[in-house]
């Protein structure tokens, strides 16, 4: 994909924060494949979906990742504004790949659509980059990234290699597993799953009632094919993930209503 | 859908917050249709897209909608979050139908993934409820909502009808035309779009450099059968979306990369 005559440009952002321990393990297992600039939030971003930042300002200011050649932002925005501000801010050219990560829990399933990690990633797929979001299924800060590091590394080498499909990114899940018990990667599509929410109540000093909310999850879909069934079975999951969200085999459906405006 | 012995329940959302005209507008198309519940957000929550407050509590209050029997609340949540209150925390059964808007604005295109308005839907959806986003392509708080009116009432008798196909909800866009102009409904799929991204600088009183995100957006799509051909044809766009993001076409490609996993 990328000019053989140079370096590999990799974008890197993700969704908890330039400070995370998830980033850094995303950023050491590729700098030495090419340039890495790393635009990342200044602080926590997870669930925030798709969100842009259009009715208020952004800041953004240099960061030391404290890593040799590795150049760095932190900004007020969300992931897809981070994305945003390094294309058409920082960059001087667009990135050859842009890698999301190493997310702390997971993304797969119907998380992918409230996970601001990979609406990074499908903000660069939008762009034309060849993106992936990375996500261990851990949500400790000390989780074990070993399986990780060797994951985004052998896939980060093929997306150089291949790119990716066409109006498609990745979406990249590791199991919570040592790396000797990752059984391999497997192509997979998204499980029908859903969240049953819950909201705590709980009483301010002033006495007013807020909320938190709370949820479990269930995978409610009984095939082998999917991104639940492969981490369940430790394989690490690879849905591609695409954003024209039209249902096209349902407009037949609707083209038998009756459409008329009546007053 | 609904059981034929009540009338259905209308649950009834926006991005632009509980005090915009366009939730009023849809609220006074529907009243008599069923029994409505407003839960929207109590400020602008525009570019949202499927963001949820997991990090930061809800807060919520019952709401003076000053229509006779419409129950009102506002949160400080998101679209998302305002579909979860209501279905998890206000009411008392599961909605029949679920309205979004009317927003202020065009959500065609690729716009469909940024905006807070088609999120609720998508949620709704996800939650099994026939759910309708509709949008209007004009951003002045004084537009003119009568053919809107007489759109979200005509499409909202569909629904209530024949629900929507399955794994879907509706993404509803309305030219900016008087009634007697609006040429009929048309299903069309997403246009292929584009949004080339600006950040205007500017300095804060104490010197700090801070950003306004600005853009221009390009139909990139020849199509005749797009949601923008029809828009700009006076048309009323209806694109059904999905929530499973996977690009299942993309599977076979991807199956033919070396996926091992190399320390």
């Amino acid at each position: 994909m990328s000019d053989l005559n140079q370096r590999p440009l990799i974008l890197v952002t993700n969704d908890d924060g330039i400070t995370a321990p998830g980033i850094r393990h995303l950023v050491e297992s590729v700098a030495d494949l090419g340039d890495v600039v790393v635009v990342a939030p200044d602080s926590h971003q997870s669930g925030m979906g798709h969100a842009i930042t259009i009715s208020n300002i952004l800041k953004m200011s240099s960061h030391d990742f404290h890593m040799a050649g590795v150049q760095s932002y932190k900004t007020s925005g969300t992931p897809v504004d981070c994305v945003k501000l390094a294309i058409y801010k920082i960059l001087k050219r667009k990135p050859d790949v842009l890698l999301s990560g190493i997310n702390h829990g997971s993304n797969s399933s119907i998380n992918v659509i409230y996970s601001g990690t990979m609406s990074a990633a499908v903000e660069g797929a939008l762009e034309g980059i060849p993106s992936v979001g990375f996500s261990l299924c851990d949500f400790a800060e000390d989780a074990d990234f070993r399986a990780s590091r060797d994951v985004v590394r052998s896939l980060t080498k093929q997306v150089i290699v291949h790119g990716t499909p066409k109006g498609t990114c990745l979406n990249v899940n590791i199991p919570r597993a040592a790396p000797e018990d990752i059984r391999g990667m497997r192509v997979c599509r998204q499980a029908a799953g859903h969240w049953a929410d819950a909201f705590e109540e709980r009483q301010a000093p002033g006495g007013r009632t807020y909320y938190w909310m709370t949820g479990s999850f269930t995978d409610i879909d009984r095939g082998e094919d999917t991104d639940e069934w492969a981490l369940r079975n430790n394989y690490v999951s690879v849905v591609p993930v695409q954003y024209d969200l039209t249902a096209h085999h349902a407009m037949a459906e609707l083209n038998q209503w009756n459409l008329d405006v009546d007053p």
